[in-house]
């Protein structure tokens, strides 16, 4: 995804966002693997890292049942943000200094769904996103287990968007001072892959996203 | 930095922590680069991403003067998240999929610092975290950009930390079932260089840190 220097620090919130908008909203979101929740709990703030993921206008996650932290939130307010690190920015003054990133804020009441049907559709939604076709490969999840997961939802309704992505940016005064500067890219691949030591035979290696940072 | 299996899921605070623990927890701190402050806004969750650096048992964080969001969490009780994404754990059912990861969770009171000469050499501490002995190599910081720039504070004492690594757990009837297991790492690395278009004259490349992952 390509976004161009005049989308820095762009906030964009509810019915003033263009296509173009929610496009690079969606693209964060989908190439991002972790969110962070945060929501309030006996008055106290929390964030709780887990994976999320997307269908539409409605943003995911999923927890153990035990994992009340996160189910219990059920119609109270949330923030979940979503954030990638793509380069250091290195300035010819510490103050300039900054960071080149992607990162969404969605806000609102997140919902659980209990229908059973609906929650195997949307566990298949998630194995898939991680490795695509992979739930059709699987040993078919059981009533029990989808009973034991909880499942949460989030409309993409109030949203704000972040995005740097540029050059230092030094005062005018500066740019002579005799430093490097510029940006140190982060990227993000996988390693080599480990089978698993309790492995009785060779299977096919599974399909896995692009990782895009 | 090498956790053991029996390391998963330790949830560590307080005075009960132990010394391996406590270099558990800086290890991560000090290998990630963003973090997600939480705090409670009128009520409602808020979730930042910003850069962190630690120092002893204190963690810091800062932001332009503007973003009081960030600053005015002065006395706020807060909670900062750090996540390292370490790898996709891939198992023959959905449910137990999972993710290695390293994260940890710091609760308390923020305190803003506003003493001059502490804030500029926390502010030296972090750009020497991003760039080893960069700091010396700037355009000297000036009192109205210390000014500018908030730092909050927070003490290492109410944290708890979650590892998870290892292999893929699947229930003993599933082991057999025909698909492949096991863990896809998540590296993160540096790309290629960008120097600033602005720049008039070679300089030598900056120091940067390791990434662990």
């Amino acid at each position: 995804m390509t976004i161009s220097a005049s989308e820095r620090t762009r906030v964009v919130r509810g019915a003033k966002r263009s296509i173009t908008e929610q496009q690079t909203i969606n693209a964060i979101l989908d190439a991002a693997m972790i969110c962070h929740v945060g929501f309030v709990m006996n008055g106290y703030p929390m964030v709780i890292p887990t994976c999320h993921w997307r269908e539409g206008d409605k943003i995911y996650w999923h927890a153990h049942s035990k994992a009340k932290n996160i189910v219990q939130t059920d119609d109270q307010q949330v923030c979940m943000t979503v954030t990638l690190m793509d380069g250091l920015v290195l300035a010819r003054s510490a103050f300039n200094h900054s960071v080149n990133y992607r990162s969404v804020m969605i806000f609102g009441k997140a919902q659980e769904i209990t229908d059973e049907r609906e929650k195997t559709r949307q566990f298949k939604l998630m194995i898939d996103k991680f490795s695509p076709g992979r739930w059709d490969q699987l040993r078919p999840i059981t009533k029990t287990e989808v009973k034991a997961t909880g499942l949460m939802e989030l409309d993409l309704t109030e949203v704000s968007c972040k995005v740097r992505n540029e050059m230092a940016v030094d005062e005018v005064e500066d740019v002579s001072w005799p430093v490097w500067a510029g940006v140190l890219p982060i990227e993000q691949q996988f390693g080599n892959w480990q089978v698993n030591t309790d492995t009785t035979a060779d299977y096919a290696l599974p399909n896995h996203p692009d990782l895009d940072q």
